[in-house]
């Protein structure tokens, strides 16, 4: 079967542009947070286009958006297909709407060879976009797609505030985007999300389409640490607690084991102490740590080990150390066959490709618990993503839509 | 000669309190910032003081006020001890006043055994108060004695400002405190500060009396580094250049330098990361540095170590530096003779002193470009200082006192 995928790419292309002008930033950038206007106006666009190409929309609970393409028998669960449509502030204009209107392009294709007279097809199509991916202004972030996938109680979310003590719930009410389906009310039978790398493996190694074997799990932590204050002049090297000196030496470490264990990230992107000033021993350090690894058990021992260490170098300092955990979550598997059928499908294409870990959180890795579930990554040019500057070539945007369109297709014969 | 100690310090006590409630904050603190109307109300406390004692006041043009106790030949060039009236935000009551007023007790002394008969001293006595030594308010710190110390020109120090745009100058003329005398009008034959110690040194070991010999060196700079934000998820650690990486292993070897260089303080107070958030890799990371050593070719050798170290890290993390020099002061060395006598005559008193550095500024490193100088350290409980907390025991203060007063006779004599 073939798709004009000339056709679909080019109404794709326009969208994107379409949608990147509300919440529209300088420099390209966009500001599409959660349920704000700018939000609700992009929502309000998807639903025209969905009903224009005759999808039957529908709006949950949580305010998440499905567009159903009936096709296929009516009682067959569903591929989803989807991604979101909020954004960072002042991100891109790719990160999560790419994702969402290549599934329009995905029904719209399979539509119309349908009405070209092929009837291949055994279940529906559904296009999803779920509420408050970024998590910007709700935590946590993804929430649409984890109340969905049954992660977190309705209730539970809806009680989330922002900064000025708006709930979500409150924000969902305001946004007229409370829908009347229950959360879950579809059961996919399989859920495929495109997606940008937002990283610059791809580009790098000169790879069109990666297909996403795992979601790193992850691993957030501040850590706390209490010296003392002293004057840099006259207190003597040896009669000093140092704070800053403990977080140096974690932030280190944080690099070394990197080395230590396979597949691990691990990063320091936040410390602060505490007078701060230039000549006062610091009293207090505040780090942050984030340590991803694909594999669980490996993850464990990289955090336990930071921890050992730090506790460690602490004791030499005579400094107290706190280490609180923030977020965790555990490493996602993606389903083989969707991957192999991805993997396949690119190759027919001509299409290279590399099979690799997502290192940011996407509404997959909660699909994942409750169906097979595949991701396809296109190049990020210099990697850059939550950024005015993101972007992809139009050529790898394009092979990115076909290949899922092709993938969908083969799901949905079965 | 004996001088009734006793009573002096008394009235030493007494005074140190009254002139801690001007300024007065919680917890025993002072805020008395230079040329505030707590600190003009501490002058004028100090001029009453200095007349009831029957010392002629005289006032310069930065405002350092003067009270000379005429004795022997009226065309000798004058002892001078003296120290400073003015405090930092919320510090304690001794740092500063603890000279200044121990001067006025010397002066009362020797008035008394002038009084009493002795007629051994052959040159006047001056107590000096110096402006603006902390530097809280206006920059350079001590440029009281640094511009009666010809170490700055008068107009020059006149146009510094504070956060509100005030210059020193208009602070004098609305203060009342631009005095008629000429700056460096009185010629000190010597100098004499007695000063809590600000460091736990005295106390760790027991000891009475620091006899001053040197005043560390001191290189303050900061250092900018500049490498690129990126996603902690997405981004492999050999495609990073981590800014916050630098920072800390900088931190790192200027503990270590401090292992290195004999007699070597070495402090990194200040770091902050950009965009400092927990899952991005630091774009620009800030650090402060501050380098203290009694010897001068030492204190630059440290000083080029941490910058041939932080230039080769950089380059390694492919991370572009800035090493800003902000203050630069080379070492002082007090007067030989004059930590002779202190040394003799707390021994002599049965004492027990320590030969030392100080870490911090003083005025008398300003006095020491001009005449021979000397500093006496008295324990501070804890090595608290610049703090409410700041407290040192009674019976130390009461034998500083006596050792500023032999020591002060002594000189007068000849």
């Amino acid at each position: 079967m073939k798709y004009d995928i000339n056709i679909r790419s080019s109404r794709l292309l326009s969208r994107l542009d379409q949608l990147g002008k509300i919440g529209a930033t300088e420099y390209g950038g966009v500001s599409r947070i959660a349920l704000t206007q700018a939000d609700v106006m992009g929502r309000n666009l998807l639903i025209k286009w969905m009903e224009e190409d005759g999808l039957q929309v529908s709006i949950d609970k949580i305010g998440n958006i499905f567009g159903t393409l009936n096709i296929g028998d009516p009682s067959a669960d569903p591929l989803m297909i989807g991604s979101h449509l909020d954004s960072v502030s002042n991100g891109g204009k790719l990160d999560g709407p790419y994702g969402v209107l290549a599934g329009l392009e995905v029904a719209k294709s399979i539509s119309d060879s349908i009405k070209g007279g092929t009837n291949a097809f055994a279940r529906p199509i559904v296009v999803a976009n779920f509420t408050n991916e970024e998590g910007v202004r709700f935590q946590p972030d993804m929430v649409g797609s984890l109340v969905f996938a049954n992660g977190l109680p309705l209730a539970d979310a809806l009680t989330a505030k922002d900064r000025d003590g708006i709930s979500l719930g409150e924000a969902l009410e305001e946004s007229g985007f409370v829908g009347t389906s229950a959360v879950g009310a579809i059961r996919p039978h399989a859920f495929l999300e495109l997606h940008i790398e937002q990283g610059p493996i791809l580009e790098a190694e000169d790879i069109s389409v990666g297909v996403v074997e795992h979601l790193q799990g992850i691993q957030w932590s501040e850590i706390t640490l209490k010296g003392q204050a002293n004057h840099a002049g006259t207190t003597p090297m040896s009669m000093r607690r140092d704070a800053g000196l403990v977080a140096a030496e974690i932030a280190i470490e944080v690099r070394r084991l990197t080395t230590i264990f396979g597949g691990q990230l691990g990063t320091v992107g936040a410390v602060s102490h505490t007078p701060g000033l230039l000549n006062v021993v610091p009293a207090q350090s505040k780090l942050s740590l984030d340590l991803r690894n694909p594999n669980q058990e490996t993850l464990l021992k990289a955090q336990a080990h930071i921890e050992v260490y730090a506790q460690s170098r602490a004791k030499t300092e005579n400094v107290e150390i706190e280490i609180k955990p923030l977020v965790r979550f555990a490493p996602v598997e993606f389903d083989k066959n969707i991957s192999n059928i991805i993997e396949r499908t690119a190759h027919d294409k001509g299409y290279s490709t590399k099979r690799m870990i997502s290192g940011a959180g996407h509404d997959a890795q909660m699909l994942a618990r409750i169906c097979p579930t595949g991701m396809i990554f296109v190049p990020s040019i210099e990697g850059i993503s939550h950024n005015p500057k993101e972007a992809t070539k139009t050529e790898d945007l394009i092979k990115g839509l076909d290949v899922l369109t092709s993938t969908a297709a083969e799901i949905c014969r079965h």
